[in-house]
């Protein structure tokens, strides 16, 4: 077994096994305590919630809590290996809501026969929790199962593998874009991949100013075009009138290449049909479309980003996912809208342009963090994410009309 | 407001709404610690729990994790108030758990049209968790409920307004009949309230020797006898063939009430008809059936129990339902069977009859605590209950099948 396997495993089975634990917020000491907390004191709160359902919010942790929920159909790069196994993965989730936005979240496996037997169940335990993260369902199912939760839980709901993925690359891109002298209403994209994610991104980009027409979108047959008589409903929305069929056809004269596919689909000679100062970003984890190195040596006027850390520009979810629920909560947004997504790219984006403390280098390994070339997104350690990206979403939701409440003052100032 | 009133809604709402949090377990302060708890790393445990589900308890939190999950329809004396308002008390519950038995548990309450889609909600998340506590569901839902989950889950499912006060009753009835110099294979039993908690005692008072038609259970009609024509199925199971109707008529000659009703339903003075040394457990909360000053002035023979911490001999099922957990969880039991409620039952029955440390003296308000007629039953925060309990459970899931691994050595010692 290798060191880094065991040094997983053992991470997760020892002291204790898993990630997360439930701890007491009150005092349960003395015998006051236990009635305060439980019978008898316990019925106040319940009266009040009974008569007012908001009041949830004031005496119980809803507020706080989200539900990390899976049915581990699309786990990781890994596949369909059910909900069980995909029980690490939400843990960690858990654990990345906690350590970077303080939120307090729970893992919950679904095992269902039918897609409406899957929204049934989390709709039916929606009003438990202040929002659901949806985790690691495949595609396409997963986009009527966000659409259809998105419209029956009061809470808001969001399948980060689709917006997470997007919010961040949108807000890589549209830097990259910058340096590179290009104006994303002219470009032309490329997409790799058809998937949750890959639709997810297009459709952000679009939002962000990207024309639709300019993106040719890729499945394993080859571009999507509007002759084809095989495309889901969501691969319908990409088809393009045009008679390019293959990766090269689509990558002649393109300016940007969006990989949210597999390992090395991308062959570095593909990157001379691209236009000048091009922009690619392989986002397949752990193996990207191309690695960096191949890349950069058949192009040098490339910016690159990739899913992986050991890389600059990482596209990471969890420059998103922690900070957008922070802000959803505290405002008690019901939903999770494009004009909040659109702000979190934004506060991402703009964030990379400013001067890093010191300890962010130092956490993210020493090398320079000026905005360029080798740093267009912010890296995961930096701990001004929180304050930007929660209050810009925050924000955006009182003024779009999702929140419930006002914005704190001096909120997470 | 009432100063009790308000200080129950400060103690849920300051300093942070809610009773419980979710918090880590394992470093998440380096880029290398995250990539252990998440991508890459996090793939190793996936892989291990695809191949064997098994390997569930030993990198996720599952084994240590109860869900206690409601539906809202008969909160604590309150009644049908809706799932969002009985969160208090679920939260409450987890309190209890990890309080006494050191579990992590987290409350999910569940909005539901039938029943099916109850059953059908819980049964697909049931994987989550190590074992599942019902609570607060009305009957005769409940029973239907607990009898389709224990069928579909893997893990245990338990409904501890059923079998916790059942449990704890049954132990302090039997010391009590002890002391009165009864034998429970003798004595007439007149059970008040025909609801979930009834049946559950009666039908384990039978399993520790009681005998099915020398028990007289009254509904709001009176008693329960085989020429009614309007009882459920859990009802026709306690149709006595009897001319008795009336509370009075059952108490004649009768050597124990049990009462799971509603307050103030007994009459001092029919405890006159009752047999000699008779056995009183008034266990309508916050209420009881009668107060004890008034049973206790009616006729000084009685030994009498409550539901209230304020009055000796509490049925508290804290004494029971973090500790039956404990033990199956602790032996990956599939199933709480009647063995391991029955050795529950007499852990918690001997326990009493030991000399009490200073320390539960101290904490249960000073007064003397020596097994006899004021104290049949531990109080809930004697230490000894974790391992005496647990243990006995434990061993019993082992002999009677019902575990998946065997005891640990030196367990809880």
């Amino acid at each position: 077994m290798s060191d880094k396997r065991q040094q997983a495993l053992d991470y997760h089975q020892f002291p204790v096994p898993g990630k997360i634990s439930v701890e007491l917020t009150k005092p349960a000491e003395t015998a006051t305590d236990l009635a305060l907390a439980y019978s008898p004191g316990v019925a106040e709160p319940v009266r009040e919630i009974a008569a007012n359902p908001e009041e949830a919010y004031k005496y119980t942790a809803k507020g706080n809590l989200v539900a990390v929920i899976s049915n581990g159909s699309a786990i990781l790069g890994l596949g369909n290996l059910g909900p069980l196994a995909s029980k690490p993965v939400m843990e960690g989730k858990a654990l990345l809501f906690k350590k970077f936005a303080g939120l307090d979240a729970i893992d919950i496996e679904v095992k269902h026969r039918t897609v409406d037997e899957f929204i049934q169940t989390v709709a039916s335990i929606a009003d438990t929790f202040g929002g659901i993260n949806l985790e690691d369902i495949k595609a396409p199912e997963c986009f009527e199962i966000e659409r259809a939760l998105v419209e029956k839980c009061n809470v808001p709901v969001f399948h980060d593998d689709q917006h997470g993925t997007a919010i961040v690359t949108a807000a890589g891109m549209l830097n990259a874009l910058e340096i590179q002298g290009k104006d994303i209403r002219d470009v032309i994209i490329v997409c790799m991949g058809a998937g949750a994610a890959a639709v997810a991104c297009m459709e952000l980009l679009i939002k962000c100013g990207a024309q639709r027409e300019r993106i040719y979108m890729l499945d394993r047959k080859g571009v999507i075009h509007t002759r084809r008589e095989d495309l889901t409903e969501h691969k319908k929305l990409f088809a393009n009138n045009t008679d390019r069929r293959t990766l090269e056809d689509a990558l002649t004269g393109a300016d940007v290449f969006v990989g949210v596919s597999g390992p090395d689909v991308l062959p570095p000679e593909a990157l001379d049909l691209m236009n000048e100062n091009p922009v690619v970003f392989a986002c397949s984890n752990p193996d990207p479309e191309i690695k960096p190195e191949l890349a950069l040596a058949q192009r040098s006027d490339i910016i690159m980003a990739t899913g992986r850390s050991d890389y600059p520009n990482q596209v990471n979810n969890v420059l998103c996912f922690p900070f957008i629920f922070r802000g959803a909560l505290d405002v008690r947004a019901t939903d999770i809208n494009d004009d909040m997504k659109v702000a979190a790219v934004h506060a991402i984006r703009e964030l990379a342009k400013e001067p890093v403390p010191d300890s962010v280098i130092k956490a993210s390994g020493g090398q320079e963090l000026t905005f360029g070339r080798e740093y267009i997104i912010p890296k995961p350690m930096d701990p001004r994410l929180l304050q930007r990206v929660a209050k810009a979403v925050a924000v955006a939701a009182v003024e779009s009309g999702a929140a419930q409440i006002e914005l704190p003052e001096n909120y997470l100032a």
